[in-house]
């Protein structure tokens, strides 16, 4: 299934795509996407609706996030080696962890605003992974059947605050509208392998990362693996899992988002975003 | 008021305390206390309710979490000079913001669980604040307004998972459990100055932190309003404002948590938290 949520920013209707490619309304269904709605569980049940019967949305207007809310916003730091290379690191011995406040959270077409006093805005197209079972010291092996589905993630980013504030990198990564996420929430049984899927990200039409999850360090069922030793993960929460080569800070001279710039992002399979950047007011 | 929650665990109801000390419950009112519910709006429509005429508990048994989930579950790190020293570091310039999972909310009597393969697992009393206004971009002058109120956090870490295994200290503050909060919120009306509260911990019966909220190196209105520069706050999030020394890394010889450890943990005014810790199963 390729979930999505519809209409005006805050007003969000839940709905599915059917074979056609067309929004069919499952707001009789489910109140919305977020947390508990997206267990497996919950999935199981609107896989067993036949998206012929649900009303057709012939005009879904804005496409929002695909889930409304986020118990935990995850990210995964460093997990592609020439990524690694271009910010001048190692490549990390284990994954690295870190977060955006769960207000990042953005439509994928919605407009990204560059914080007041930020310089050095960047991209990062990555791959999001949504739990859909509680997650607590589980194996590689049994990870992957946690996941209720993906989807793609801007990880936007802002160097500086990120970098040269103090310590953690929280602070650069959680600005309102640094989380584009969608437009679909793709189930993990349309996804037999998240470590073979294309992603990339153009720049005012111009292709500024280009690379494959297969050139992840950590994989998704590690990643999982991993996490769960440390936290118990919950149905709802998202990890993005990292980001290829391309970004503005590894580019020589560094270059970073101005008001107009448009970003494309893509994942195989699981859609395309587009943002403009605009300031913020 | 002093709001909490009462009840087995994923089965608390929401409470008050009334002038007698006693609870009272507030179901009929609110149905948990969590993001929006715990906005400063919520909140008035609450005090607006004489507590002699809500249901007397007479045995509320367990108390949880004064909050059901949070948003956000933010830290501010190093915050007191004499902590940033015991572990080494020079005080920030500014604050150092990090967070843990959410799922690492617990309630302030309910046994803290020293995870798998830790053998570094230690406490940290702090002041918690509440946000109860959505904040971006708010001054030092304004900040306090936007707060709900206050509780007592045990920010209980894992060392070796926080600092010695890469980068990013949000793996060692993040297992189930890691986060006892409450006993009461309680709103910031009875909270005069957020920078002249005791503070302090008991490890066994021996006073190890032992502090005062006016030691801070950054104050909760500067911390609000830093934070609301880089990210937007949100009704229902939690900041942990840091701890002051005592803390088990910082001991010589650094002593850590084993199982049948208890830690008494209390800010004034704002009630006592007991913990035992248990080994995971």
């Amino acid at each position: 299934m390729k979930l999505l949520r519809f209409g005006p920013a805050g007003q969000e209707k839940p709905g599915m795509l059917d074979g056609d490619g067309q929004v069919r309304d499952l707001s009789a269904h489910v109140t919305d996407f977020a947390g508990a709605s997206v267990s497996l569980e919950a999935l199981e049940a609107l896989r067993a609706i036949d998206p012929a019967s649900l009303p057709l949305v012939a005009e879904p207007g804005r496409i929002g996030s695909c889930l409304a809310s986020v118990p935990n916003f995850f990210c995964i730091g460093l997990n592609y080696a020439k990524h690694a290379a271009e910010t001048g690191s190692e490549p990390p011995k284990e994954p690295i962890l870190f977060s955006k406040a769960s207000s990042a959270l953005s439509g994928p077409y919605d407009p990204v605003v560059i914080p007041r006093n930020s310089v050095k805005s960047d991209w990062e197209v990555e791959l999001g992974v949504v739990i859909g079972k509680t997650a607590s010291y589980v194996s590689e092996a049994e990870a992957l059947s946690h996941v209720a589905g993906y989807c793609v993630i801007n990880d936007m980013s802002e160097r500086e605050f990120q970098i040269e504030k103090g310590g953690q990198w929280i602070k650069g990564k959680s600005a309102p509208t640094f989380g584009p996420t969608g437009p679909w929430l793709v189930t993990a049984d349309e996804v037999p392998d998240p470590q073979a899927l294309k992603l990339s990200l153009d720049l005012n039409g111009e292709t500024v990362q280009d690379s494959d999850t297969s050139d992840m360090i950590f994989g998704v069922a590690e990643i999982i693996s991993y996490m769960s030793q440390f936290m118990m993960l919950q149905p709802g929460d998202i990890i993005a899992t990292g980001t290829p080569s391309g970004v503005g800070m590894g580019m020589k001279p560094q270059r970073f988002l101005k008001p107009g710039d448009v970003m494309e992002v893509r994942v195989e399979g699981l859609g395309e975003q587009r943002q403009e950047t605009v300031a913020a007011s």
